[in-house]
């Protein structure tokens, strides 16, 4: 079929009208379909039973600094859960404090820290009046959830193939220390599923901010979560802070929740001794210590690294097929439309789509009224405010395959239809 | 033996080179135990080692408001974990919130919240200048902490048989609007083991507050810890707050800490709708949701509120014992000297010992140069500070038992060579 833009009204015309006959077939399906979050599906679940079995009456209690993991204490986490996230980010056992079950909650609290206590020297942040977060977007809602709740202004930043625009961002932190500090998914980006190029990591890592007090929050949410056989790879952002004397400029975050259980994972961050030290501060009011049974059990499923890593093929196998089907029948069905672009990402949970702009909310509504859910347009931008109206953040892990092919049928279709609708205004 | 103080000063000069020759004897064993935290032994971390096999690969993952507790979602905890602790509480499931594995991160969220948000259409608390917290004293470290991380004042009330001084908390809490909580261990208090008395209660519930935005931490870490058969009944603070519309005014807290594991259990909190929605605003950015496959863990193993109450049995048949010799020691030791005051709790972790005015700290001191931990000397008030230099905490049930006895007889030899030490001067 040729391109949207090349046709003319009457055909156009036909094209909507055949559109909207097989939209109402759709809807008259009643069909009830999800690719709104990131969530694991049941398949991927199952992978991790095994863990439930790993800690059991007779297990040893005792880790190697922790006389016995069921009583209170050890507020940074068990040494070998501490050193299993060490392997995984490649960092000093040292910078490690694992946490509960959520990276996000971990996130929230450094950003609540940085509010009460402040950081290098300087005031709180909710003593400094009006301050600003750079939000790289398309981006995770989420980040920008716990930005707002705080009442930190955010300040979008135009994502390219590379990563964060450096030039924008370098710009704008060496010149305002009103902004605090940006949010970053370094590797298989939400939703995009880009990986951030050497040259951008090492620009991170060389940042001269205005703001002594500025940080980088590296949330390396997807950072072994592989879905076909050519992996992205990502430079260490701390062997890079390292050689700019810069390590206290980031906090590093990562979880198991898409490794086993999204609902009782183990979170864990990364961070320089000075900013350790500022978190334990809190932390040590805060709470008494991690639930280091589900630690212990972690590390008693995975022995180490390398088990980590056989675990993640696992999910790379259930998870490419549904990718690649999304991404043919993208192609199959768009390509060569001119309406849409969306990225193929070799990691990750999302495929990011850009259809004809101004369309995305009206795409998300058709696609709602046919019974299939998807992330509400605009949420992958600061505020809910895509400027342009065109992404749409497709999470193809979820629903079961024969669901998912559906799914993405209807998809496309709203997709066209949108853009047809549009064209023949 | 007589009384100290009608002792002449030969005599008591007497008493104190025995009290050191035996003193230097203990010295000399190099002993090394802890009396100084409110940890479960062993023997009873050991009763719930069953619910560690509570969930299997064979588990039916979904529950009665969520289709698979192993995957993100259900911000407030899955709905049987929510009726259990409706149950332990007292109140209407829709009155819980199902949280992590730690109560005092739940206490330190509210307050953060409250620093945050505010509540009753009021400023943020961190918005309003300077802010007041009545302490109940001698009371719970770590509630004294949060309080104090969050620059928060705190102003001392004493603690009365029958709970905190309710004169003087009325006539505060009525006058000064800058005064926003009180923090509340109204079963089995920490450290004294007192419960509060019906009309303690019922006048809690009738507090008309200057603060509309004040709000009483309830904190029922105690609530079904009983050591023997003769234990104390307390008020349901929710069923008289109804009576005076003054739900809003309270947050209740407990969790299976002291029921399955300190490090790995479940923690709760009870509040009204009002409040529940402030809370959860924060939460539904904190996080997705806390580990659900523990609380299933907790459901299954328990079935229910009876199951909680027979396992406590088991908890009280370990405790009865260690409690017993903790205050026959005291007895034996102290009784008739005058020179020590303590309690005799029916239930909680604790016996709150009162020494010779200006004595505690010298007695933990002397204690400690033997090799036995207690808890800081002055730790159960604001800032660290108790004014008489009188109250220590002992805590009987982490030592082996044998451990435990060896540690109150140099605990009790200690108040005495400080006693003797100060009447000598």
């Amino acid at each position: 079929m040729a391109q949207y833009s090349s046709m003319d009204k009457t055909a156009l015309t036909e094209e909507y009208k055949t559109l909207t006959q097989a939209y109402e077939t759709y809807k008259a399906q009643g069909l009830s379909l999800n690719m709104a979050r990131g969530k694991p599906g049941s398949e991927q679940l199952d992978l991790s039973n095994g863990i439930l079995g790993a800690i059991t009456e007779t297990t040893n209690f005792q880790t190697a600094d922790c006389p016995d993991c069921r009583n209170y204490g050890g507020l940074t986490g068990i040494e070998e859960a501490r050193k299993l996230f060490a392997d995984i980010l490649g960092v000093d056992e040292s910078m490690i404090f694992v946490g509960g079950n959520s990276s996000l909650n971990m996130m929230f609290d450094t950003i609540a820290c940085m509010m009460e206590q402040g950081c290098s020297g300087e005031q709180p942040w909710n003593q400094q009046g009006n301050i600003k977060f750079l939000c790289p977007a398309p981006g995770y809602d989420r980040h920008f959830g716990v930005t707002q709740y705080f009442g930190i202004e955010m300040v979008t930043v135009p994502m390219t193939e590379n990563g964060p625009d450096m030039d924008i961002v370098e710009n704008l932190v060496s010149n305002d220390a009103s902004i605090k500090g940006i949010w970053c998914v370094p590797k298989y980006s939400n939703p995009q599923g880009i990986t951030y190029s050497d040259e951008t990591v090492k620009r991170f890592a060389a940042l001269k901010p205005a703001a002594k007090d500025f940080r980088i929050m590296w949330d390396n949410a997807y950072i072994i979560h592989d879905i076909n056989d050519t992996p992205d790879s990502l430079l260490n952002i701390f062997d890079e802070a390292k050689k700019n004397g810069s390590e206290d400029m980031i906090f590093e975050f990562c979880s198991t929740s898409k490794i086993t259980f999204p609902g009782a994972g183990v979170a864990a961050l990364a961070a320089s001794k000075n900013n350790l030290d500022i978190l334990k501060k809190r932390y040590n009011f805060q709470t008494i210590g991690y639930d280091k049974i589900n630690m212990l059990r972690h590390v008693n499923f995975f022995k180490n690294y390398e088990g980590v890593l056989e675990h993640m093929k696992k999910h790379k196998a259930v998870l490419q097929p549904r990718f690649e089907m999304v991404i043919h029948t993208l192609e199959s069905e768009l390509g060569g439309l001119g309406i849409a672009e969306w990225t193929n990402p070799n990691g990750g949970y999302f495929v990011s789509v850009d259809v004809l702009e101004g369309c995305a909310k009206r795409v998300v509504e058709l696609c709602k009224n046919a019974g299939v859910v998807l992330t509400g347009a605009g949420a992958t931008f600061p505020y809910g405010n895509d400027p342009k109206d065109s992404n749409i953040r497709v999470a193809p892990t979820y629903p079961p395959v024969d669901e998912l092919k559906k799914a993405m049928d209807v998809f496309c279709l709203c997709v066209k239809l949108a853009a047809a609708e549009k064209l023949c205004q």
